[in-house]
């Protein structure tokens, strides 16, 4: 059996998220689909973790096991070929057989991106969170940075995130800034691992700053251990992309 | 009665063109059912032209005249409300009784965007056309020159351009530019008037100009009256924008 490891790029505007659903179009659904019809049997693909429904990805990572021997350039454009425009393969590369691309892998980034334009151009809509109200940019960028470093992430985490219930929510954020590019805002983390909704409730959270509902000192004390307080409001799937996963 | 302007930048992806067409989503019918709905009647909306189905516009120049006393800030806003995210109006004004769109119009820019790299971005794929395959873009560069001036148009016609039969095919191009950035072609085109399906033509035959088909001289010779060459192959609605109506 060869191992393959694979990076996607898509936009999840369509898709009711990465993980497969009975009756429902995902992306892992349609890489399978793709991957089965090429080796002949179904075929198993794993991901570096799911995305939610309408999010996008730069380079998600993937891996699945074949017999086939078709090299590896030619397995990218044959499932190119295959896969609707949405999904792209960018690289296909054969890969250690125990390479399990969730259980191996050390840091990932995700991107937020808000524009804060009066109108948003039709050819933004699906790819940003639209604000055009009053933010403290500032503030924002201050709370930002109260996200680095090790914490118990419960207060950002999906209410119904009943997976994981009595795992560990402690998480380590390597970094975790905003940008500001004249209207765009750009948030960026780099973490160990996510909580389901983790990135979209602490943009929303940072939202809170910036509109004067919350301070810094409120964010910190969300950080406490056991500190019972609800996740904020999370932003909309449609700013967020996974931008890379490294191993 | 007030005479209404309005600037629009729409994405074409769900649409079946400008036009209104009974039973499907055009833009022209979605921008008129929400001019209905906050006028109380009926209210024909004109355009500086129809698009196809699939292009898109970054400014397109339509009026209407209505009787309410809304102002043209708060008109904006309410239609940008009423209307789809793929649809929004950038600019409202209140322009002369007799201001006609079309009639009126001095000169056109339309922009045709062709992306050549091996894969397609999922988030580029509504927005050009992917063109990986070797083009000689120098020849090309010169080609798209060869435009400029007035000339029959006849073979860059629709061929199904009924409604203009007898009608003059004689356009005026005052600039026709292919220029290069990586691996961006964008071809800008800027006239008095085009004929249905004229600028995707034009493309498809710089194309077949980079592809080694076709030379300058058989793109000059298909500028002469009764040439009675066909058009060449049109490149999808996709990669064309509508930039800008002049008045």
């Amino acid at each position: 059996m060869r191992r393959i490891r694979i990076t996607i790029a898509y936009d999840g505007t369509d898709f009711h998220g990465w993980q497969v659903q009975p009756g429902l179009d995902t992306i892992q659904g349609a890489i399978e689909n793709v991957v089965a019809s090429i080796e002949g049997r179904p075929v198993h693909v794993s991901g570096s973790g799911r995305t939610d429904a309408g999010v996008h990805a730069l380079a998600q990572v993937a891996a699945f096991s074949i017999e086939n021997p078709i090299p590896a350039p030619n397995l990218r454009k044959a499932m190119n070929r295959l896969l609707p425009r949405s999904i792209r393969i960018d690289a296909v590369t054969e890969t250690e057989p125990d390479f399990h691309p969730r259980f191996d892998a050390k840091a990932k980034t995700y991107e937020y991106r808000i524009l804060r334009t009066d109108i948003c151009p039709p050819f933004e809509r699906l790819y940003v969170h639209h604000h055009p109200f009053p933010l403290n940019i500032a503030r924002m960028v201050e709370a930002a940075a109260v996200f680095e470093g090790e914490h118990d992430f419960s207060a950002f985490a999906a209410s119904d995130e009943k997976d994981e219930l009595g795992a560990s929510k402690v998480r380590c954020i390597f970094s975790s800034q905003l940008t500001v590019e004249g209207y765009r805002l750009t948030y960026r983390v780099r973490g160990s691992g996510f909580l389901k909704h983790m990135v979209r409730n602490l943009v929303g959270t940072l939202i809170e700053v910036g509109k004067g509902n919350l301070t810094c000192a409120d964010v910190r004390a969300r950080l406490a251990p056991r500190c019972g307080a609800l996740p904020g409001p999370a932003v909309p799937a449609r700013g967020l992309f996974l931008v890379s996963v490294e191993y």
